[in-house]
């Protein structure tokens, strides 16, 4: 074909990284920008197109993009808009599927991050074949992407499958980046399990290899790495997090029946760690009707190219995107 | 057309209705048997092919029904079986939808319940033209169907769409007929709102018009009832129901992101009674993106027609059906 290519555009907080994909999933080259350069939104456009258009000419591949997918915080499928995101550097709603089909001259959808790795996984990863899942992302919070019927959930907003911000913990439930009180992710994250592992060392006196931590500074991977080294304290976090995790995952499982539940981020990489008070606590948990039948499978993609692969999963949809909000 | 009808069948624990529909909606005929007049399954067919047959020919439909709906307890759409029915008299699995299909000759969809009602009223109701919604029922029990992408959410099993069975309370739960503790029907059905008025009254000392009631007889109508005379622990019975609700709505809203969530059955007809704490705690619950974005309507089918309205729709699919399970 003409156009055998897509483009992949990975939108984080700090960088931005894209990339060039062919239809069977092969990254052909990637490159990145910082995202948090410019002050203005259209020049970090304009850095983003030059640096686009070098990789693609680098690669003989200008004018062979058959779309271009973008994943990125807080973006609207249906409107094509990044709507309010708190770890960009621009605020407000930025029209960024409509300004970059006008910069590249190609068609442009866009979608969250997690809702993107959802994609990439289906198309590429874990996911092939499975026509109802739930991606759950594992970082600095807790995302979500849903598959019911084969299709993505974006539901009446485009805002659907925010399951991070589930409520754990009705009382006392600990403050959440969203405003509430015992969002998932406020447990289940990374930051989640690093504030585990403060509350557990400042209510209790047992050992720890954590304690040789200035306390402040703990992250989730030195909780890892204490708990893979055998510390019981570090293990028993762990444990909390998976318990958690199995609860919420009983829950999804009333809503949409899935297959399977397939974890991705740098969480997901703690192996039985987390994986065996996961599977247990989601068993123990699980209305009758469902027990035995949810996997929980891990992401397959490897984690360098996943994100441009998910969004680039999307490019093939650009161009023939029918779907608009109902509003 | 030479097909105009479809037969919605209604399979409760008690009875059976069936009933006429034309393709607006309109009822042409309904009747009823008793469901657990029979010991076999095979002989509760028997009747319901008689009786169904007389009314065929009583109304010049016969060779004129286009498909059978039926909306049945744990009825699954894809396999077409009754599976492990509590409140049916036949235990086990009943091949419910092949052989209807043996009997009648014409084609037979099944769906559980609760599916039933939100195809009712997605095809008829306050439902028409929405892509995106839930449907609550609230009697004996909590069911629910979920439609997503103007689609009906059966999972991955056929099973999907138990909400009922959300766990809403993990500390001290109330027991739950599905053998768990905390599910929202153990709050909010009408059994809940029982079950939640005598805890009030036995862990209280304040009067109450409910205290003229033998305490174990005492059902959600009498708490209406008391309520609607200005009862203030009747009141807050209410507030209690709407409050569990609304922390409900709320979760699934970050699910699905749904424009309505429609409710349907006896404590549905409250009023603002539980409609104004239920909109006053899903709104405070709500995540700020979806907040004021969510409308609570009540059904609009009348409810003695309901059921067999939403088994109806479903035979218009009935022939027509291509939906496998992925197992």
């Amino acid at each position: 074909m003409s156009k055998p290519y897509v483009l992949g555009i990975d939108m984080g907080g700090t960088n931005t990284v894209f990339g060039i994909v062919d239809a069977r999933g092969n990254v052909i080259a990637t490159s990145s920008i910082k995202t948090g350069k410019h002050d203005k939104f259209e020049d970090y456009l304009d850095e983003l197109h030059a640096s686009v258009t070098q990789m693609l000419e680098a690669n003989d591949a200008t004018g062979k993009i058959h779309g271009i997918g973008v994943g990125a915080p807080n973006a609207n499928y249906y409107t094509g808009n990044i709507e309010h995101a708190p770890n960009l550097p621009w605020k407000g709603i930025l029209p960024m599927a409509e300004m970059m089909k006008d910069k590249f001259g190609i068609p442009v959808v866009i979608t969250n991050d997690a809702n993107a790795a959802a994609l990439g996984e289906m198309t590429y990863g874990a996911a092939r074949g499975l026509r109802n899942f739930v991606m759950i992302t594992l970082g600095t919070g807790v995302g979500s992407g849903i598959v019911i019927n084969g299709q993505l959930v974006y539901g009446h907003d485009g805002f659907a499958g925010e399951l991070g911000h589930t409520i754990m913990r009705r009382n006392n439930g600990r403050l959440c980046g969203c405003g509430r009180t015992g969002c998932l992710e406020a447990y289940c994250s990374a930051t989640g399990v690093a504030r585990t592992a403060r509350e557990f060392l400042e209510l209790r006196n047992d050992e720890s290899r954590l304690r040789d931590i200035p306390i402040d500074s703990i992250t989730s991977k030195d909780v890892y790495d204490a708990a893979v080294l055998g510390d019981k304290l570090a293990n028993e976090i762990f444990e909390y997090t998976g318990n958690i995790l199995g609860e919420a995952f009983a829950d999804f499982t009333v809503f949409s029946s899935p297959e399977a539940i397939i974890l991705f981020g740098g969480l997901a990489k703690s192996g039985e760690l987390l994986m065996r008070p996961l599977r247990e606590s989601m068993e123990k948990n699980m209305m009758g009707v469902f027990k035995g039948k949810v996997k929980i499978l891990l992401s397959e993609l490897k984690e360098a190219d996943a994100a441009v692969l998910g969004a680039s999963a999307l490019g093939w949809e650009a161009g023939s995107k029918t779907v608009a909000p109902q509003a």
